[in-house]
């Protein structure tokens, strides 16, 4: 259905769209081509929230250079908005602007768009096509696209670990574990994340900032930290800069000096309890993802990686591996092994990569079926 | 020096030199191409101990299909011997043969070699040039250099481990974590190897068998177990088949009468004791060494792993990661970690590659030098 002369131009698309990679949250990341006669005539990506849109970018792109949009296909990584948000439906633009042809890479997940914006564009009498290098266009927004669809956002799990899995010496020791390459790397998935997350346990540990420095970024995360009992040093980094938001699972009683001092100090102070008072993590995603977070970078330690982990809400392992080994020292994960070798939570690499002298992987959770467990349960010995 | 040519023709000899991958032991793997006129007139690669050696193979190769050999160019992958083995040394067949020029990949680390052959060959009159694709013929015979330069074998330890570094669960179970693709690919690195060892842990624990089954070789490495008191179970599996052979701490007293009935069964057992009552892992490498085993293979546990590496025994780690993770089981390595982080067993990374659903790393520790440490001294906390 798509020519090479289509993929090219929505690779190109893509290319753009990954120009807003730190900026256009809690927007999704988009890229738009306008091509005629053969020729591209103008292009866009999504600017900042309340700022254009990649085709809004695209067409005014094409009248500056002298073109007019009139009769040109565009190439859009995700279906142009049908709806009226901080700007106009784009849908409306493209159809306004004369445009002939749209090539979507994929359908919005936005619940108020969800194809709204084709059958627009369709209606209106323009050519339009869908799919191409979807799965490419999916990976960009993967932190919108949950958002919108499960309404929790993309939990990435970032690790620094030794070959034989330790994260840290016994005494608590982990920092520069990995190499000055990684750290840069890791900045930039920061940066890339619309919230940066730690826990109580890492902060008095390793007093982290949180912040993006490593690359250059006009947008910093917003920083989450998780701690039940609020006992964050008022001196920690954390604190300093940007207020960050602290989730605990009480802001009264004896935690309510705390919190006051806390908000007095500048951050926000959120009490979501579970039954087993401590902090109710779905209830935190749910929060954060109401308030826009489509990425969310987690750095934290054993613990609250273990209970992230334990109740399903890693979606994806950031795992830079320095090639040392520390023997019995502390792993990555708070985690009960199984009883059997078949109940071990499973993932699937989803890029491996030399950085510097590390190597990083990505991993993400896969559901075993039911089927799969039957299938393997001979391999076990118990 | 070299030409793109001449680099063409040595690739073709490394690849003839793999193909004695499993059968060439104790002597190297080694290959070799015959160009006269621009044009490949023969071609060989070491046969198994006794028979030809690869310029021998070359040389009767050319004179089969019609040429012959006076005037051609050899490109060997290791420098031609110069001494009388089981076979006449090759330098003297190639004089002989009227050959008039030798590309050598390398020098042959052998002692009673170490540059003499090239020597002779060069006294004859042939133009000699060694030192292309050196690298990967080092690679090639890693082992066979180990052994001569070092009298101790290239010891690969292979581990089959989770992302999160857990080799079984705590009550021992470890069978089946990888996949089947690391499986045939962990047999066809025993295969390559002298010899395969294991520890009576492991016996215990999984009772393998430790030969070659999942690819097809014409011969068997030699299974060696180590085993303290001689505790190995007289129905274990690696006491079937060809016999093994068991490293012990003592054969007389009170494991007189196991090693009795061990050497009764077949197995060969040597006593090497150290002061602390465990077998001594530098007098067995010796030993092996000594019966002419280049590679050994490591299949073990977590202590005997843990000793190995302690000591320094360990040359390469070969690591299938299965991406999973099991939380808080029993890890690679029996190892007290480093009060501080730079003293953690530094590695690199030789290779990384997808096998299956599984990583296959190779990894091999680096000597840190002191300047090194003085440098990162910083970096620790204490």
């Amino acid at each position: 259905m798509f020519s090479d002369f289509d993929r090219l131009h929505m690779q190109h698309a893509l290319a753009l769209a990954e120009r807003g990679l730190y900026t256009t949250s809690p927007n999704p990341r988009v890229g738009c081509v306008l091509v005629k006669d053969g020729q591209i005539i103008g292009e866009g990506f999504t600017q900042p929230a309340g700022q254009d849109h990649a085709e809004v970018c695209a067409l005014k792109d094409a009248r500056s250079r002298g073109h007019t949009p009139i009769g040109s296909t565009a190439y859009v990584t995700l279906e142009p908005c049908s709806h009226l948000g901080c700007t106009p439906p784009c849908a409306n633009t493209m159809i306004e602007a004369g445009i002939s042809g749209v090539i979507a890479a994929m359908v919005d997940p936005n619940p108020q768009v969800s194809g709204r914006g084709l059958a627009m564009l369709h209606n209106a009498g323009i050519e339009v096509h869908c799919g191409l290098l979807a799965q490419e266009a999916r990976e960009l927004n993967i932190g919108f696209i949950s958002r919108m669809t499960r309404g929790i956002p993309w939990v990435r799990l970032k690790i620094a670990a030794t070959l034989d899995g330790c994260t840290a010496l016994p005494d608590g020791q982990s920092q520069w574990l990995t190499s000055n390459a990684s750290r840069i790397d890791g900045h930039a998935w920061r940066a890339r994340s619309c919230a940066a997350l730690t826990g109580i346990g890492t902060v008095r540990k390793d007093n982290p900032q949180m912040n993006v420095r490593a690359v250059l970024t006009p947008r910093q995360p917003l920083r989450v930290l998780v701690d039940s009992r609020l006992n964050v040093p008022l001196d920690s980094r954390i604190l300093s800069g940007i207020p960050p938001l602290i989730v605990c699972e009480s802001d009264d009683g004896e935690c309510a000096h705390r919190a006051h001092f806390l908000r007095k100090a500048g951050a926000e102070v959120i009490a979501l309890p579970n039954p087993a008072g401590k902090v109710d993590l779905q209830a935190a995603l749910r929060m954060l993802a109401a308030r826009g977070i489509n990425e969310l970078h987690v750095e934290a330690g054993y613990r609250l990686n273990g209970s992230l982990l334990r109740e399903g809400w890693v979606d994806e392992l950031l795992l830079y591996i320095d090639p040392a080994l520390l023997g019995n020292a502390i792993g990555m994960f708070n985690l009960v092994p199984p009883l059997v070798l078949d109940q071990r939570i499973r993932l699937r690499y989803h890029s491996v990569k030399q950085i510097g002298e590390d190597l990083r992987v990505l991993a993400r959770p896969v559901l075993a079926s039911a089927s799969d467990n039957l299938s393997h349960m001979g391999d076990a010995r118990s």
